[in-house]
């Protein structure tokens, strides 16, 4: 039996990677926290099966099950990222003080990718590369939504000394949009040029050896 | 000048509903919760304008402002709830235990319909109202889509004993859900006998005095 503190249902996809690099992140400070990876091939839907609906009723992955903790499952990955947040970086190194004005910004640009960045990006993925039909309106409807969400991340990271979304640190914000970031050509986008904060940004993060690990899971 | 602790700049929608209904529900617990609206007649993009992007680089209503915090701003739904929650809220009535199971339960269905619900109905909204397009196959995975998301709330609202989304009280998870379920007609959904615990959710919230007033602002 797994002596690990976590299962984690995942495969890999931005909202798979941004769980896998936020635990590497946590094991690169915390060498207690470990845990197991169960890939799901959510071609083969088996995140459709009943022991699957019953840790995440919509079906999907990442779902974390937190053995040291009753073996309670968390599922949407804005809510996992708080979980593991919350319980496990005990020194606080990747939110802020609670309730002060640096965590609701922490969290406005963390829902941000949650609500707009990732479902919209999802779709612009959706009909350039999966869609059985070729429908030119829905393609550049996403695409240009991408783009503008792009541009407003650029426009939060040129404001003066800005590094990360939000503070002066990284924080679940930055886990939470970076995976999609960093699929923009499979999207279809030739580069980041466009957007030059944006775009150091994505550098300033890439060169993380835990972000190097976790999109390596699974 | 307003005496109001906070401005709202919002509109006529689910996601303007989510905050307008929350605050009537604070107002009816706390008297001393005030504030002022401001109508964004988002046909007109007056959310796009270089004073709106100030307070959200994505310009997009709804926006709090709090006076009683130095103007801060907040936009996001799920930000603007869980700020409101957390600072006014002090009988601590719409929400449970910092770290509690039922805490990270109602993120986990907080997060669901803003990354979920909301951008998935909204996307219907857009091809079976919107698009100049007439375009069958978004038309249908979009109602689709949305119809499985009712069923996961049915699910979940089908526990033994459930009256809402997380605990056993009324919580942000469910202001979040319940004005994307009021517009199903909108949407293009006959109604609800198909979900009967989401149907008995949705009459069980509707029946609110709070509730009746916020979906009349602006």
């Amino acid at each position: 039996m797994s002596t690990s503190k976590f299962l984690l249902y995942t495969g890999p996809t931005p909202n798979g990677h941004q769980v896998s690099v936020f635990l590497q992140e946590l094991k690169a400070l915390y060498p207690e926290i470990t845990y197991d990876v169960e890939s799901i091939d959510i071609s083969t839907n088996r995140q459709k099966e009943p022991w699957f609906i019953k840790l995440n009723p919509n079906g999907r992955i990442p779902v974390l099950v937190d053995h040291a903790r009753g073996d309670f499952p968390v599922f949407e990955t804005a809510a996992i990222l708080l979980y593991l947040q919350q319980h496990y970086d005990t020194q606080n190194k990747f939110a802020f003080e609670p309730k002060s004005n640096e965590e609701s910004e922490m969290l406005q640009w963390l829902f941000f990718s949650h609500g707009g960045l990732g479902p919209m990006q999802g779709q612009a993925n959706h009909f350039n590369r999966y869609a059985p039909e070729d429908i030119p309106y829905a393609k550049k409807r996403y695409t240009d939504e991408t783009k503008r969400l792009y541009n407003v991340l650029n426009i939060r990271l040129s404001e003066s000394g800005r590094e990360y979304l939000a503070g002066n640190k990284i924080s679940l914000a930055d886990f939470k949009a970076w995976p999609w970031v960093r699929i923009h050509k499979w999207t279809g986008l030739d580069g980041l040029d466009e957007w030059p904060a944006l775009k150091a940004w994505f550098e300033r993060i890439e060169a993380r050896p835990a972000v190097k690990e976790g999109i390596a899971i699974p």
